[in-house]
């Protein structure tokens, strides 16, 4: 199935098609002394950092998803394979996929990400979905826009309300995204789409249980975003973790051991990661020590230890950084740590022993609502920290090179352009079961 | 619920968003004596004759549907309600929603079109998906681009062959343009994305039941695009009809009664058409005659015998053209019908009695793979019979012009024109179940 080059070409495995595995693969385009294979239980590769785009309408899923197989078609020694990874047997260095043969390496690189962590409440999955894939973001569309049609279509102030509620839990970049956009879409979007309800009048909870938001960022970052978020009329509640959700409601407790309840159709989850099941699988099969989300403890070469054949990379590991802190879970560490690893395996080959693995931090920048957001770069000086309209701008000239295929760039910076003058979303489609929940009290005839 | 311009004003309940409903209620925008409700399961309007461009992943769902809420925004006299017409009671004027109470009416536009017929086996709907939906086309794509990825790592050259082979059933411009489409992926767009097939050696046939396809064209245009068709690697088969489906072949039966077994893991259902169910609960209700596909058989000016205040139009109808003829179920034959049954509740309004119903046909195109077709436009004269390279460049001008929304209309020719010259489509994702059926004989270890 793998095309060989050759008997002694060494073999490379990359398990995950996301920023760290498809980076490594591309490392490795013109090595002819390798032959390359890239398995993801997905045809595609996801420019993560727009999902929220989707899950809010402005794109579509098309617009920032790419084929692997069109990413990695002129690379010959690299072959794609559509599978999903459940085991590893170390000693025979293969993995096992879940609808297929085994796998065989010399080298392995497991890039096979995470997922949310329900802190243990995997019930609250399906009240509150979260954002990871591309069906996640479809279905958190799907539940944002059944909202906005139920409460038009409810009577009763109440149950009114409740529709227009909506709890995001997680402060972090995802969160704070979602609820940005979340408030440009009320204000803005659907204002005069409906004729029974004001849209404006919905309420947006952001819920984080450390003291501020955007944790990673510099403080007055997060506290100029939680300002940009206040302005778009969306609720911030820090220090307050949540301890229940049902179909109905959120309950949140503070700091100071209050409770409160908040009446909510509409959760979203952006809290938390765990490792995927293959990385679970990965450090059972080779003992290695994990970091409570599962992620596999790397040395600094980015290898599992004891076994300098097999790197863990991006979110699948806890890659090394400042001394009391590893590099966050963001694009910029999957690349990198990517990257690194293929050039190991390249170095190896060539004799040579290269550095440690060191991240380079180019910043961050998060968007928030039409206009508005932050940005922490630090290579950039003072220049880097900027807010509001400055910091969109230079969001999305990041997004847009970063953004994998040509034609990909052009349709999103056609519709951008389109939603900025119109103040529309081209994307609002609900897809997927098409029917609202049954309103519980019928309306009187006409 | 209904915003209501007064108590006078006369209510215009439209169920279906498709070219019908939505024409009859762009027909009736500035018109203050009425109010106009239009209710529909999904929220877009979909462009339906692109709707195999998206199983076919050249365009995205985001590119040929719009929201309705969107569309009408600006018609302040036109309410949009997210719901699923069931039942008619006639007596008391009022629309059933499976969702919610009653929509009462003084005119009612039957506008909820139809999907396909499985004449009476149900059970094929299974392993034969239909396309009429946007998710049936994000399903039919997901079963076509799996069909290549399990070839990819099947061994066997008989079971290789199966995922390689693709049955359409139905010879009309759905089927044609399925085909088409599907021969140019095989042909040019997957080609160098796989490493163990070679994708031209994919199989694909098309089967109808009649002696020829594309039956409401003139047959000179028959034979022109079963030529380009067969130019393309298709297999036609005419007289020949579909006698059993299951999930690892089909089996067809000629005129002459011989059978024969098609192996093949894709089969793709473009036959027959089957009136939606709130057009059979209207027929049933009122009593109105209906043809075999359960349409409503209407009189001369769209009304239901005994209803004057019942139109039907569009796919739900059996609409009157040449004496032996009906309206063919085409885009044009929704909005002609739409329209006029719009303008007939004007008219009445102003106490005028306007003619009878007639269809004026614009004239017909099927587009066949990447720079291929047929026309058959009788007003343009010997210029409306086009075929090949002509064909489709009238084709590519009349669906933009169609498409609705300018933002969908530049990202749709961008992404034309990029997967003109790149000769890739941008849209092959995998999205819903994401993983190959189990391949039967684990391969042994590499």
């Amino acid at each position: 199935m793998v095309a060989q080059v050759g008997q002694a070409a060494h073999r490379v495995l990359i398990i995950g098609g996301g920023f760290a595995g498809l980076y490594a693969a591309r490392q490795l385009s013109k090595d002819e002394r390798l032959t390359t294979t890239i398995a993801d239980r997905r045809n595609f590769h996801l420019f993560t950092p727009l999902l929220y785009q989707v899950a809010t309408g402005a794109v579509s899923p098309g617009d920032i998803a790419q084929p692997l197989r069109s990413i990695l078609r002129r690379q010959r020694n690299t072959t794609v394979l559509l599978g999903e990874a459940v085991g590893l047997d170390p000693a025979r260095r293969e993995v096992l996929l879940a609808d297929g043969g085994p796998l065989g390496y010399d080298s392995l690189i497991v890039a096979s990400g995470a997922r949310f962590s329900y802190f243990g409440h995997d019930g609250w999955a399906r009240d509150a979905p979260g954002l990871k894939s591309l069906d996640d973001a479809l279905e958190i569309r799907r539940r944002i826009l059944i909202a906005f049609e139920a409460a038009e279509r409810e009577h009763d102030p109440g149950r009114r309300a409740e529709w227009l509620t909506f709890v995001i839990v997680g402060g972090g970049p995802t969160g704070v995204e979602l609820a940005g956009s979340l408030g440009e879409i009320a204000r803005d979007t659907l204002r005069r789409d409906f004729r029974s309800i004001d849209t404006r009048s919905a309420r947006i909870n952001l819920v984080e249980a450390l003291p501020r938001i955007l944790p990673t960022y510099p403080a007055d970052r997060s506290a100029s975003a939680r300002r940009q978020l206040e302005r778009l009329g969306a609720t911030v509640r820090t220090a307050t973790r949540v301890v229940d959700i049902d179909d109905h409601s959120v309950t949140v407790e503070r700091a100071d051991g209050t409770r409160e309840l908040i009446p909510a159709r509409t959760v979203l989850w952006a809290a938390g990661i765990l490792a995927s099941s293959f990385v679970t699988a990965v450090a059972r099969a080779t003992s290695a020590p994990t970091d409570q989300s599962g992620r596999i403890e790397v040395q600094s070469d980015l290898t599992v230890p004891g076994h300098p054949e097999i790197f863990a990379v991006g979110d699948a590991a806890v890659q090394p950084w400042k001394k009391d802190r590893a590099v966050p879970g963001v694009a910029q560490g999957g690349i990198q740590g990517g990257r690194y690893a293929a050039s190991m395996i390249q170095a190896r080959l060539s004799g040579e022993t290269p550095p440690p693995f060191r991240y380079r931090n180019r910043g961050d920048v998060a968007v928030i609502g039409r206009l508005a957001g932050v940005t922490d770069i630090p290579w950039l000086g003072p220049f880097g920290r900027q807010s509001g309209f400055p910091a969109w701008v230079l969001w999305l000239t990041i997004h847009i090179l970063y953004l994998i295929g040509f034609a990909n760039r052009i349709v999103v910076v056609v519709r951008w352009a389109w939603s900025f003058f119109t103040r529309g979303r081209g994307s609002r489609l609900i897809t997927g079961a098409p029917l609202l929940p049954p309103i519980e009290e019928p309306e009187p005839p006409a």
